[in-house]
């Protein structure tokens, strides 16, 4: 069977992880994400800031969040509040609804009250002043999409509206109608085909970078929208702050840049792939399917390695 | 907490299944999906042919496919012959890629040849003669795209080439570089934001009607693309054209017509959201974001219910 070790996919983000652990080598032309990510550059790359990086702990791994505080700063502050009282210790994944997402809280009304009781929305912000590298392809939705510091993001105009969009992997507040109601207690993940009806309609207050098959392999819920029954619920052992995880036991990981040439040049490889395995080019490129490189740091690697060793 | 019951998504799909079991209801205005297929008439759905079903038979239960030979004719024909000579029971699920694909096949090239060696491309057909009801919402990809017989499809004009489009759900043959390798002993099912750069890439054979959350939850793949280690392969028990299973062990469904009044207003439902939870209608929608409803047949509900009294 020829078929055996057939390639559907060109690149993998798993292609991150592995090209970090392999000397850079250089590409005059890089012909995939892998090759490009191989042949990129130090300065293509920036390093979590622990203090924005949520870890949130399962039982079989963690998952990590960048917050973004530029779209939704009240919203993450109470988030960071909420973690450093631990409060979302000891709490659970309440909700897996397929192609849809995966949510937690406190079903069981647990938990003290801490931080805001209320917060104004942050479903929106001003578009000025947003660093934002534009994407020229066309988008159901909004009238211009892009990339700020990491996130998919859309706008109205430059000096109009702007949003994180609602991608897989990104991470929303949920709420009741009221929208005051959303304050962190409850979060949810995006984990199926984008659901932009959602965009401008919760606070996006940051992305998933690390992990997220912990949360997108779970079983689906059998209750109505997908919400689990107590029993299947999954436990959360803890949120922290990365900075307030001994240095130790942080992953310290680095993502791409998204205002970099290099960027740039992975957009255009996913536009239009170039392996022998595509016959018919896309010519354009969905905002939610521009793949983000998150890897481990370099030196991390060699310190594992030598830990190893020893 | 407020938030405890928060409602983030105003319709599932499991809400046809729930609809179903409950005596219709009549809505002057039906305010979301639910209610509308509480309201549809009999006419609004089609029963699955089930010479076009395919049972794909898991230990956990079973995910049902309907073929599409209206895309796909000669690629659907191998596929019901190598399902008619049992040369799928025993393989495998080979790969679980996060965000991507769900795909099995031989691994280890274990069984005879049944069917066809080789098969021309069936990537896109002649938009001539295809029912189309088309979506009046820009597309990132497509001149057009649009409903045609439960699928969504795009195409280049009305005398042009269409394609079924990769959304969630949809079954596509796995190939090597060679199109003529693509013969269905290898198959994919989208199991995360729609790919859409494998449209006019792939044959899409058809599409995932019930179970799809058996692929969607499975633990995601170690290797490199998602493949499962050999350890890590899911056994199928079987795979049957649902003709050849005595009706006893069939599993009757019908799906809403996309042709029908019931489909345009369930599109208009879910581009502009009228439930209170909304604040800002997106006004439009993605052609792989609409929901086909799909449901047990009132008679089989009605049977099953009398089965269990006695």
């Amino acid at each position: 069977m020829i078929l055996r070790n057939l390639t559907l996919l060109a690149a993998a983000l798993a292609a991150a992880a592995a090209a970090a652990q392999t000397p850079p080598k250089k590409f005059a032309q890089p012909a995939n994400m892998r090759e490009l990510i191989a042949s990129s550059k130090p300065t293509d790359w920036r390093a979590l800031d622990p203090e924005r990086t949520l870890y949130l702990d399962l039982a079989n791994g963690r998952v990590v969040i960048e917050l973004a505080p530029a779209f939704a700063p009240r919203h993450v502050a109470n988030i960071q509040k909420l973690a450093r009282a631990h409060w979302y210790d000891g709490l659970a994944i309440v909700r897996l609804q397929d192609n849809f997402v995966a949510q937690w809280g406190d079903p069981l009304n647990s938990k003290p009250e801490v931080g805001e009781k209320r917060l104004p929305a942050e479903f929106t912000r001003s578009a000025v002043g947003l660093p934002f590298t534009r994407l020229k392809d066309p988008d159901t939705f909004a009238n211009e999409v892009g990339f700020s510091d990491g996130l998919p993001v859309a706008r109205t105009a430059a000096d109009g509206e702007a949003w994180a969009t609602h991608c897989y992997g990104m991470v929303g507040v949920g709420r009741d109608k009221d929208p005051a109601t959303a304050i962190g207690t409850e979060l949810y993940v995006v984990i199926g085909h984008s659901p932009r009806q959602l965009d401008r309609n919760t606070a996006i207050v940051g992305r998933v970078v690390w992990g997220i098959e912990l949360l997108s392999s779970l079983p689906r819920g059998t209750e109505d929208l997908g919400f689990y029954a107590p029993e299947q619920r999954v436990p959360i052992q803890s949120i922290r702050v990365a900075t307030d995880v001994p240095a130790a036991e942080r992953l310290p990981l680095e993502v791409m840049r998204t205002d970099v040439a290099a960027f740039q040049k992975l957009i255009e490889l996913r536009r239009n792939r170039r392996d022998a395995w595509y016959k018919v080019p896309a010519g354009r490129i969905d905002v939610c399917n521009v793949p983000l490189p998150v890897r481990e740091h370099a030196e991390h690697q060699a310190e594992k390695a030598e830990h190893k060793a020893r």
